[in-house]
């Protein structure tokens, strides 16, 4: 399925395009694709430490821009934080599934509620655990910061790093290729 | 009232002198224009989560500059946070309108307050929806991290980025024009 | 026993692949190896202030791919804070060493409980505590951000910086040395 | 008493030897010389907000170095954070001067405390209210991120950028001019 070209060069095909069309949900990682990958641990006087997660503002903004343009979204993580439920639910994710050190698994039970096929799914990822998702889904797509691995298996590679905008970058970049980025701008400033 | 010139030519022009001796108000954003946009949520035990907010030393310095100058200063931001009210009182500013999904109505109620008339009013944005007050505002300023939306919309671009000292660059660039930088960090050595 | 060529043209000699064979045991510091050096302390309102730290997922990842090749692995630190227990649980390491401004004595009990020697046993580190340690395993690593003195005493020099995937990458090298890791990859990805 | 040299070129010159060789006390700034200059403020559920200062393991090494070497430390920030208190502590610092808007009476302070002249002090800083001290000191340094008035006011720059290692880095400078760097060094490996 996947062309021995190097994704970049692959990023303007009109393969992109088509596949773009075809989604109706966007899932995602957490940690190197809506945040940096960094894991950020506060000690607590107790003596447990709470994580804290660093998510961008143009993400967000991005994420609400892609409801406004009728996809679903969501994201599965290994991890669980209290940080990642709050950020899902200020940007208006449908899925949130959190400590699922297997992916696929996670990935099928939301295929299923959201009545969509593998076609009809974006999957934006960073390492290892990413590839078997990345592998089933219409629209694979690695953050800048990705590992090898991951970029090799992508249909799209952004040029932005997690954390810094990549997930608005994928998200204009599809509604680009769907050709509805324009009218969605337009609506968001109404 | 744009004219077509790319923003960092048209920076150095006596345009942006003369909006910017007419400034009595200078409003900004805050994810993005005085943080660099990341949003910090940090889990607490309960299984909730607050926001931390990263700011710069030296915008707060440029603020006190700014109300020595005779400028009044204030926020407008779709977020809500107790660490940017706190921000915005160590730094003396005179107008917060926090939790405003949409920017102008906000922008018209503190114009009202303050009693200033559009021209007079410099506000400093980063993304779409600070789009609808740059068109409005005498001197729209774009922070470096801007999206290329904002960025055409501005009379002025910054050479630094949202909460790594953009809002002392703008305010140093306006009392520079005014011909009152001098003065006023002489006084603030005082 | 160290030569005088600099290290990174050390860095793909033979030398490392006999001395990554050998390896048992992979220990390091944390500040500056694991995190980026920074020291965040979050000031409470009881006037005291707590330690956050500031891990990274693609070491994490890499701490359990190390586990799952066979090694073992552990932290010696000068501070203590609950952070740096909770990372160290999260990833399975097997020696937890905190609060100790001297390292070769920490060294030296792990070395007995592991029940292995010298030249089994990699270290990385960043500044000068670290130095007795290094001079005393098979395999010295340094991170990029690492003092002239402690890159001088290395076997090898990751090229990415603590708290940027540096230990990923030791663990990587390691493993490619020893021939395991496309084996160790794909029982990830099972 | 200032040259018209720029800063960079009068860094290696053997005016700052002559300088360095004096100097018993090392003041500093804290926001921009041991922090990056951030201000991260947390959001409480109460509706209050702490501070989280971010400072660098090498900075803290370089101090107790410097203590070692038999100089005195401290601190004179505007600001005021139970971080920062804490910081002072762990580094073993023996002026811990904050709150004060304005840095020269508490400057004054220390200095009859300690029982040292000007000369004998060397002040590190990267904003307009450390100026006054920097104009008082023996030796004035500032950080690569200064702003243009507090560089050209130094007799010593820092490569390194405040909360980065620059304070290691004036501490390595002084003691080396000294010629106490590699004794110092031997020591805190003993």
């Amino acid at each position: 399925m996947k062309t021995p070209m190097p994704p970049r060069s692959r990023n303007r095909s009109s393969a992109f395009a088509d596949r773009a069309r075809r989604i109706r949900l966007l899932l995602m990682d957490v940690d190197g694709v809506l945040t940096d990958g960094r894991i950020y641990l506060q000690s607590l006087p107790d003596g447990t430490a709470e994580e804290m997660k660093v998510f961008h503002a143009h993400d967000g903004a991005g994420l609400k821009l892609a409801r406004a343009a009728g996809l679903r979204t969501g994201v599965i993580t290994g991890r669980d934080s209290a940080a990642t439920s709050r950020r899902a639910r200020e940007v208006g994710m449908d899925f949130v599934s959190q400590k699922r050190a297997e992916k696929l698994p996670a990935y099928e039970q939301i295929l299923r509620e959201a009545r969509v096929r593998d076609a009809e799914v974006a999957y934006i990822g960073d390492d290892l655990p990413d590839l078997p998702v990345l592998e089933r889904v219409g629209l694979a797509i690695a953050v800048d910061n990705a590992v090898p691995e991951v970029k090799r298996a992508a249909h799209f590679v952004t040029r932005r790093r997690g954390g810094e905008g990549a997930v608005r970058e994928a998200i204009e970049a599809i509604l680009r290729a769907r050709g509805s980025w324009h009218e969605v701008i337009a609506k968001a400033r109404a």
